[in-house]
């Protein structure tokens, strides 16, 4: 699916803002998804002609509507197809001849049931490219633009400056409600249906572009060509647009889902995380989260967060806020002696000030503590956020006079914080209260329950801006041979180091070349996937009589075409490493790497990046895994070259990227030591076709 | 702090059905909590008799007040003691000669504030005690229970039949809004203040006697005697009263917090996470959790949660709650043939039925739907649980038809689900919905987030039902040498195995335990905390020149009084282990495992309970380790002897329960391999007292 756009001229900006629109198969009947599109249709009379279409004609919603789009008397720029999918065809056809530039198709029926479907969606969508025109859909639910007035969905959308891309048309509808309680809503909507040939990556690149859109918040199973949506997604980071992604593939279970539901092709978690990385985008798990983070977002924009001031009302609250903070993955460092003893001259003796900050009454006392307090931590480098946490919203509870103070005390907190580019969410108890609304809509993040500020900060700091990707190497000469002693070699000549080492065929082959080398050797048999396990590797051979009877029981068993023979590694001070490239069928070539052995195997302890990495991106993934600090020194351990080790990961990663013929490669171990790294072992697995 | 209740028929039950109540420092000052306690405590009137005192006598709130409790024409049973600290001693002697059989003590300024306050409390409790009466607080916010009509509080709080003891004022409010979200309120709450006679352990007990309630709230900072409030909360599960804890410890700056206002004791989260297990205790984070738990609990009791079924009106959501539910910690497995078989028979070609059940549109076709899938998904062992998502209580805003059949199909699911020993949980984007509130109203816990769905579901499964602890040994002889050789001989008589060895002083005594022992062997320093980090060790030692050797260097370098002479142990095959136990100031001995080396230092892969365990306690806490599958031979290795190790970690959480004395004890490492385990090393640190 989905070549990207554009091709000669084609782009999806005209989905949002067409001079005319025309419903075909708008319908008086309210159980069809054409009578609810038409409605919200004519909303936009007077803002640009909108056509009905009903193959019987006759009038829809009160109004005459054509037999067809050729009886039109003016060409039409939009046309939405929600007809059953046996008219789809020859309804498109219909929309080009009069003139279409865009085609929204509602139909469903076609790629997410088989082949058969997919291949008459295939014929359409050339015939609409052929015409130069853009097909969003089929199976979608219709494209709205609140900046332009346009109204192409079932249900009308609160206006605002998300755009949102989605899937699935619940996820819509479900974030249009936790998007309202922030005070936002959507600039643009776009259904992406089967994505035939407009895209996600089309629509981030149109949002990108849009004046109206602030965010890009992003709901997709199937990424289509996953390169080119981190490539988009990335352009957007950087245009002040962050993208939001709300993806499944965490379990098995979702897979299953969404396999059922649309037929899509979902890429491992593991791999979206990659790509997210690659592309500064945020990934959260539900509607929920994805409107907290747009509402903090909002705030300061994309500023990277880990330190966490917590500012509470009372000592349970600072406690609570205090572990859930920290639980969501961020920090709560105590404050600096300058920072709390500045504090402790706006706070009675019994409040807290090392970090979480306590009250203790002052609020009670005067309100005004908030707004000092909050001013005085800003104004420190100590901290990247503050979360504020308790029954602030609550104190008009106390009387009129302390509520006014309460109010204009929001007043004053909104003001202090805007634009200072740190970050302050706010939880209370009284959310629906006057001074908690007065803050939401001035812009602070307010939150009902604390775990959800807590997690808005951590997912603010989640995703830090996207550094140029590694170039990516022109394709090379395709490689045939997937042997061991090939895949050395090949590695070898990109500069993987191997211990040294000879192909040989017969024993005097062999002995000649452990005298070259120098006892003691291994000797590994070629052609075995699993060579160690097959009994296809004998290690610490001394002699060329232990040599000889090593390679004939070895050939007697198996009969390999071929044997190498290689220099016994230097084991000690050393550390397993594992580092591999695998083909994801929507993002391509992703590298891997771990600890070798028992890391890898039992706790998992891995780490991906698209490839190719450079080696500080190599290098970086290394420190990223949990054990890292067996690289760099745990338990009195000299530690190892990890540069060294980045070089090779970075290499396999460019090389990987330059065959794409190559499904799988790996080195496993591949050993660091002080002051070196070794290959042991080399393995390619081609690709099928 | 905290002796337990009772001490000669003292009883926590008094403090919530008083006949009769006094409110000593009554005010008519709306700035006072003498004030807002005295407007709470009139609500009883009626009910109870209720006296205002006030030193000034006069009038207060209307009514009027006595000069003090001695004017009292009758005995007052409850006594509220609202006044400045320098009075709190007086008024309490007067309460006591009053008659009081109970005092609630709001006065601030005693134990938090430093050592001073602490003996004026202890004074003051003593004499409460002496007297026979009980004593809640001081520094507490008060008492109410809605079954016996005590309004003893600052606020007014829904009725229901949950019991909240709370070291927190505002947590009380905040999970009161939450409750009531649920239809939920409170049967009894009692703040805890310091807890200078009757504790939380006394409170747990009293709710659990208590017919009104059902489930018992805490927020907790400090838990006095910690092995009495597991006592008593595993008896309040048994009872059918299940303990849901919200505490803090989870982070340093928590620690600090809780150290700032109150000068609590803080116990290690780890520690307070076994002694929940050992309770049956559900653990929360925030108030909201516990709410929502809370609902969860309340629908079909503390079963066991593993296994779910998502059962999805659309795709995405279907995908969403999917990946959620396993992120909780829960697992989302295909189901059987059989039930997919029986789910497809009641559903379209195009829905989802092999979990997630994705209705694909069924729902808007008949929304009966609902009823009959959760009926056939019920039905069969797969599943503990079922997770419903999406658009339930929306379907109304399809017309007045559907939206009849809807509420109708909220009532037939809240009847179906009733009573048949598995939860349903309920997330819908149109949580205010009347088929929603339908749905709650009849128990069954809604959420407007799935996120919160899929939590309360693994909270619930988070707590099994506790296990008969294991016998307390009688205290025994207390060691007094905490050497190397006593601390190994003290571990070997209770049946820890060791390699053989011997204490010797001189270089002949040496060589003779070598010669008994058979080359090679280890020599080891005594009265090293570290020994090998000093050089203190010495291993694979062959001949008596050898061993010579390394004494006379070692004792030229260290003088240790003495060395141990010790056969060197087999380490084929063998996974290194790290057993020992610590004496948490709340909580006692707790034992605690591990993997031992990186895993222990870099991962941080331990795992806690209370001391003593019994051999299955601890095989089942080796086998919760991450990296248990090292254990049970991963990677091909042979399966070491985890019952023989369990045996070694059960006999030294006996030994340590059995002397108090010691502070700390540890065995690193042993070795456990097939059919055997060895400790290599014994270590005790005497407390310093």
């Amino acid at each position: 699916m989905t070549a990207v756009l554009p091709r000669a001229g084609r782009d999806a900006d005209v989905l949002f803002d067409p001079s005319s629109v025309a419903v075909v198969g708008a319908s008086d009947d309210e159980s069809k998804y054409g009578n609810w599109i038409a409605v919200q249709a004519l909303r936009m009379l007077g803002r640009r002609p909108v056509h009905l279409v009903n193959r019987r004609g006759g009038t829809v919603l009160g109004r005459p509507a054509a037999r067809s789009l050729a009886e039109l008397a003016e060409p039409v720029e939009l046309v939405v197809v929600a007809v059953p999918a046996a008219g789809f065809e020859a309804a498109v056809d219909d929309a080009l001849a009069a003139g279409a530039r865009a085609v929204v198709g509602i139909t469903a029926g076609f790629a997410e049931l088989g082949a058969e479907g997919r291949a008459l969606q295939q014929r359409v969508t050339e015939r609409v490219r052929s015409a130069g025109a853009v097909l969003l859909g089929p199976n979608c639910l219709g494209v709205a633009d609140s900046t332009t007035g346009l109204t192409l969905a079932s249900n009308p959308l609160p206006s605002g400056t998300v755009s949102l891309l989605s899937q699935s048309g619940n996820m819509a509808l479900e974030l249009s409600g936790f998007l309202t309680g922030h005070g936002l809503g959507f600039a643009r909507f776009a259904s992406l249906g089967n994505q035939a040939d407009v895209g996600v990556a089309d629509l981030i690149r149109s949002c990108t572009r849009h004046a109206g859109t602030e965010l890009i918040a992003v709901y997709c199973e199937d990424f289509g060509d996953g390169r080119e949506f981190t490539d988009a997604a990335a352009q957007a980071r950087r245009a002040g647009k962050p993208v939001v992604l709300l993806t499944v593939g965490g379990s098995a279970a979702s897979v299953r889902g969404a396999a059922s539901h649309t037929g899509s092709l979902t890429s491992d978690s593991d791999v979206i995380d990659a790509a997210c990385r690659a592309a500064g985008v945020y990934r959260v798990a539900t509607p929920r989260e994805l409107a907290d983070l747009a509402a903090t977002l909002r705030q300061q924009g994309p500023v990277e967060v880990r330190r966490v001031a917590v500012l509470a009302d009372g000592g349970g609250h600072a406690s609570v806020a205090a572990d859930v903070t920290e639980a969501a993955g961020l920090a709560v460092p105590e404050f600096s002696a300058r920072l709390s003893a500045a504090l402790r001259r706006e706070l009675p003796p019994s409040a807290g000030v090392r970090n979480p900050i306590d009250l203790a009454g002052a609020g009670e006392q005067d309100i005004t503590s908030f707004t000092r307090v909050l001013e005085v931590t800003l104004a420190e480098p100590d901290t990247d956020a503050v979360l504020m946490t308790g029954y602030f919203g609550g104190y008009r509870e106390y009387g009129e006079r302390l509520g006014a103070g309460e109010l204009a005390t929001a007043h004053r907190i909104a003001d202090l914080v805007r634009g200072q580019g740190k970050p302050v969410v706010v939880h209370t108890m009284r959310a629906d209260s006057p001074a908690a609304r007065a803050l939401a809509e001035r812009g602070v993040p307010v939150f009902g329950a604390v775990e959800q500020a807590a997690r808005a900060l951590a997912l603010l700091g989640s995703a830090p801006a996207p550094e140029a990707p590694a170039a990516v190497p022109a394709p090379a000469e395709p490689v045939t041979d997937d042997g061991y002693w090939s895949s050395r070699a090949l590695f070898a000549a990109a500069g993987v180091p191997f211990p040294d080492g000879a192909r040989v065929t017969t024993a005097a082959e062999a002995v000649a070349a452990a005298e070259r080398i120098g006892y003691p050797v291994v000797l590994k048999a070629e052609g075995l996937l699993h060579k160690s396990d097959a009994g296809g590797v004998a290690l610490g051979l001394s002699t060329a009589d232990e040599l000889r009877a090593a390679l004939a029981d070895m050939h007697a068993r198996l009969r390999a075409p071929g044997y190498t023979v290689e220099a016994m590694a230097d084991l000690r001070d050393t550390v397993e490493l594992i580092a591999g490239v695998r083909r994801d069928p929507r993002f391509g070539p992703v590298v891997m790497v771990g600890l070798g052995g028992v890391f890898t195997e039992v706790l998992a302890d891995v780490a991906f990046a698209l490839a190719p990495v450079d080696q500080a991106g190599a290098e970086q993934l290394l420190r990223s895994l949990r054990a890292a600090a067996l690289l760099t020194g745990a338990r009195g351990r000299p530690p190892v070259d990890v540069p060294a080790a980045a070089r090779v990961v970075a290499t396999i990663s460019a090389l990987a990227a330059a065959h794409p013929e190559i499904a799988e490669l790996e080195i496993n171990p591949l050993l660091a030591a002080p002051g070196r790294v070794t290959a042991l072992d080399a393995r390619i697995v081609l690709a099928d076709d």
